[in-house]
This record gives C-alpha cells, structure tokens and sequence, in this order.
C-alpha cells in the first residue's frame, strides 16, 4: 500500500518547513543520526514526542548504566543522550520536541508531507524513522469524557504545572513524578487545594521528597486518598467540578477537582507509523542492511523500530544501521555515492566539525 | 577451495591450545569482539602480529583525535585501544602478541587449526578474522641477503635495541623511531659508532629529540648519511661487516656496520591469510550481514577485512559486525540462539561484567 497522496494545498495554509531530511525519534540512534548526516553535509530536522532529546534511554533508565557502548565502559542513559546531542551538536539540528508526528503524506513531486499532532508540516526529500517502539506517550486517563478535557483541565505533562494557581488539583499517580507535582501545587504553585490520588497509599521518590510529602500532609496542606478514579462531573457547559473515585471499600467519594494532572506512566506507541501504509512486520519495518531504507522510496528506518534478518535490538547496532542510512540518504539526494571520508585525516570533517585540523 | 586438512599429528609435537574460538587482530574491532564474546559467556584467545594491541589506531594514528566514535566526541587512536581493552579486560582474554598468523587447516574433527609464526597453535572451533587490512609488518630492507640476516644482525622492531652494546651499527630510516633509535644507541646503548641512514638529510620527530639528534652530531656520535641502501658486504661465514650506500652524487659508500637497525616504516599485509584458500573479493572476506560468516564453516569475519553490499570501513560499522558475529559463534557452539540480554538490567551480565546489580 503506497502512502496516501497530499491534496492541494489551501491558498491560506501556511507553506510546510522545506528540508532535505527529517529524522523521527531523538533517542540515541536518532541523535546520532543527526551526525552522521553532518558529516555529509546534512542537516536534520529531528521530532520527538517527548520533551526532552533521549528517547528511551533519558526517559526509561535515565540513571542505570549501559555498559556495552563501544569505549565507554559505563554510562547512564542520561549521559549517553548528553554525550550524544553534544556530539551531534555543530550540525546545529533544529529540534521539534513533544510533538507526536501524525500524518505522512506524498507530494505530487514526491517530496513527503510530515504532519505533527501539533500542526507542524514537513516537506521534506527523506525521512529517517528512529523511532524505536513507539513515541512515549502518557498513559491516558481511562474515564469517559477525559480526552474533551486534555489541554484545558486535565494535563499529562509535568511541566504543565502553571495551570495550577489558585486551582483545586487532583494529581494522579504514585511516582516521585506525581509526589513532586503534588508538593509544587501545595507550595510554590499556589493551587487553592491539592489532591494526591493513588491507588495505594504508598509512594515512591527519594527521601527528601517523601519527607516533604510527609510534612504538607501533616499540615493538611495536601490531602492523600487511595482509590481509582471512576467518573468525571461536570457542569452543563462541560467544565470539571469533581472526580469520582471508587474507594477500596467499595465506596465512591467526589473529589472537588477543577485541574486533573495525571501522572500515570508512560508507555511506547507506534501510533500513526502504524497507519501510513508502510510494509510491517510485526510491528517493525523490514529494511535492507546496505541502506536501511524501507519499501517506500526515500523513507529509511534505523534502531529498534526496523528488523532484518539477524537484528538485535542493541543502541550499537543502531549507530551502524544510522551511519549506513546517512550515506544511502546522501546519495539519494545528490545522485551520487558521497565519499568516504576520516574524522582522524579530513580537514573538510574538521571544518564541519568545528575542530581544527593539526599535523 | 577449501581449508587444507591437517596432517595427523606427530607423536613428539606439543598439543595446540584447544578453545572455542580465536580472535585474529587486536585492533578496535577484535578487542570488543572479545567484549561481545563476553558478554555471551565466551572466553577469546587474541592473535596479533604487533607487539601491542590497538591495531592501525594505536600504530597509524595514535595521537590523532578520531570524532566518530558515538558517544565520545573525541578521542585519539591510543585512547580508543585502551578504553576498549578496559571495557574487554573483566573477561580475561588470552593476548598472544607479536605474532603473525601463518597456517590454517581443518582438523579430522572439524575443528580450525591455526598456527601462529612462532609456532604457536591453536585448535578452534571457530575463528574470528578481526585482521583489518592486514598484518601491520615493517617494510623489509631490499637488499641482497638481507633476510638472512633478520634476528642476528638485522632488526626491525625498536624494542630490539638491546642489540647495539659495542657494535657498529647503521640505523635506517627518518622518522621518529629511527632518530630516538639513534639517539639511543649513541647514548643508553653504548654502540661503538652510530650512523643513521636516510634518503636525504631531513629527519621527523618531537622537537627535543631533534635538538638531542643535532648534539649529537655535533659531538661526531652520530653520523648521518643521505643515501640508499645498496649491497651488503659480508663475510666468507656470512657475517655482516658493511653496508654499501648509493649517494646522491651516484657514488657508493661503505659503512662499517655489523649491526642494521631497520625502521622503513610499517605496509599492512593480509599475508598468509590470502593462502589459505578462502574466497577473496579484491582482498576482503566477503561475509553475509546475519552472522558475519565467511563461506568457509566456523570462520567470521568482521571490520575492515571483510565486504558486503553497503560496507563502509568504519571503526563503528566494525562494533556492530562484532556483536553480529558473537550472537553467530554463540549460536554455532551451542547450538541455538542466545538470548539477548541488556547490560542495563541483566544481573547475569552484572556478574559477568564483576560490577553490583542495583535497583
């Protein structure tokens, strides 16, 4: 199934971000991407769902080390995201972050159309997808006529805490995500009252954390009740005046709530990918190993999100599979197979680089 | 064409070492070959013919930044080899350095029988050819009856500077190693005379040890001469006494010497290994880009050595290779494919690596 083709243009939309090379996915294999393609001359247009560069890596064990990175005996998943946007760095990557792409396109010049779920278009000659299981997205808040609410009452992003003034807050969750939103409402935030709902009244986050919990509890500054959320209730116009929660005993009580901030984990979703009418395999796109390039003329897939005969799902592998998929784009765009060139010998890498060349 | 058989072997011959798997080349990728065999509870026994591990990184460019190392923005040839035989170091691999790999045979029971230059042998299950673009040998001196004389009055490697005590000796060669060669034979070494030998009076090296070179003409404890090597004059016992120079004026000279060290810089050579009968694609092994296997039963072939559609010679396309080829080595050992494991949560691979599981 060929993707879908873009219609005409409305004369009142805004022209699309024109670009040789979009990448999807600033996890490690996507950031590296993005050098690779420097290395060649490209510069990258790179989107991710997430706030932050990192992917997995940052947002799954951010502080446990990885110890098979060729040459570095151990680093974080954090560290390793750093070390990589630093390195990726001089090919100055223009980043589009917590933007979930949504719809791709073909152009009747072949270009490709990238739309993000917040309206941001790409025409743009290749696309790179980095994008490993799936954008991490917030699991959502399972109670009829949540989704109406996202954006006005109800927020999955804890750097979304402004809403909070002068607000009553039900904050959802049991992690120290949830437990620090919590203590920012009751304190600096300024909400009229905090709620912190979580199905058992135990929570995790470091010490200093809990112990703060701990004391804005005791002052009855925020209020702790272990239960599920079951039902929203609204006014006539649709706003948010309390949630209900099924109470262990079977019991239901209404929590005065105007701003929902629910915390609830995050979990990996193909998403759109899904539905572009690219070639899967159990979830994976099938691509050659001499260019990782998928079925779809200039679409290329690298990290855990391709498959291929012998694939392991491994960041090092994916750095290989990145640096392949830079030259097939290179050549893709220019006609002709780029040279291969040293970072050790290059002066034109070291210019690139922003380095200088020595002797 | 296949591996030679074995010939049966003679009752007085010392048993090979017997271990599932041989790595040749100690460069970047043949060391986290080693890593990656680790990783999958295999132990490797290393082959090189440098008296050092690194490879062409340590030898060709040990002080040159490399920049496309992922996740390290810079480091130079000898760092990479020393991080990289850190990070292999918890698997205690088995170095067997300074030695080039000579004979390949197919034993009666199917297994690889590798036997080294000086003698040493393997009995291998399998066989990693981790060789890069050859041996790293140094250039021979072409000259009549020169390689008689290699290890009584003919040296090519300057830790065999032991020889010089009170003999006449010609150093040849311009660059840093033939100069502190000089340097160390007129001063430490205490050699009768020293003469360095070189195709035009211009000589390469840190500053200070050219100043020490300039002193120690001045002092007549050096002589330098512009010219070539011509002829050797020997004894009627075959015993060096001189060796003649072609000056650049078309004379000759003869210069007293009983002792040639050697330092005309160092030619990768793929060597034997292009004897042994496996297939050659303009001196690569061509490999397939599941496994990393050669056509020939039990033997890989990863990094520089090899080729297949979309190859790139890049030290990280080499990592990938590598761990490619132990998830292959692993599975023909055993017999079924192994688990991949992340070293991010395995508490096996914690034990293997000797650091403590945390949660």
């Amino acid at each position: 199934m060929p993707l879908q083709a873009a219609a005409a243009q409305p004369a009142d939309t805004a022209a699309p971000i024109t670009t040789d090379v979009v990448v999807v996915g600033a996890g490690p294999v996507g950031l590296f991407q993005v050098f690779e393609l420097g290395l060649l001359g490209l510069r990258a247009h790179v989107v991710d769902a997430l706030p932050h560069a990192g992917g997995q890596c940052a947002e799954l064990y951010p502080d446990k080390p990885i110890y098979d990175i060729p040459g570095i005996r151990a680093c974080t998943g954090r560290e390793l995201s750093e070390r990589l946007q630093q390195q990726a760095a001089p090919f100055s990557p223009v980043y589009h972050l917590g933007q979930q792409v949504e719809q791709l396109q073909r152009l009747a010049d072949d270009r490709l159309l990238l739309t993000t779920h917040t309206g941001t278009r790409f025409a743009a000659r290749s696309l790179i997808l980095a994008a490993g299981v799936g954008a991490f997205v917030p699991r959502a808040l399972k109670v009829e006529g949540a989704d109406a609410l996202v954006g006005s009452q109800l927020f999955y992003h804890p750097h979304q805490l402004g809403h909070a003034r002068s607000r009553h807050v039900v904050v959802l969750g049991g992690d120290e995500t949830a437990v620090a939103a919590a203590v920012a409402c009751a304190t600096a935030q300024d909400a009229a009252s905090t709620t912190l709902l979580h199905r058992r009244d135990v929570f995790t986050g470091p010490d200093a954390l809990l112990a703060q919990l701990a004391d804005l509890r005791a002052q009855g500054r925020i209020q702790v009740v272990a239960g599920q959320p079951a039902a929203l209730q609204q006014a006539a116009d649709g706003r948010l005046q309390a949630l209900e929660v099924a109470l262990p005993d079977g019991s239901t009580q209404a929590l005065h709530a105007d701003l929902l901030l629910a915390y609830l984990g995050i979990s990996p979703k193909l998403g759109p990918i899904a539905e572009w009418g690219l070639e899967l395999e159990r979830k994976q796109l099938p691509v050659d190993t001499a260019r990782f390039a998928t079925a779809e003329p200039g679409i290329y897939a690298v990290g855990d999100i391709n498959t291929y005969p012998g694939k392991r799902k491994l960041i090092l592998c994916g750095f290989h599979e990145a640096t392949l998929a830079a030259f097939a784009v290179a050549e893709q765009l220019s006609g002709q197979a780029p040279l291969l060139q040293y970072t050790t010998s290059s002066s034109h890498l070291h210019a690139l680089l922003g380095v200088h060349s020595a002797d």
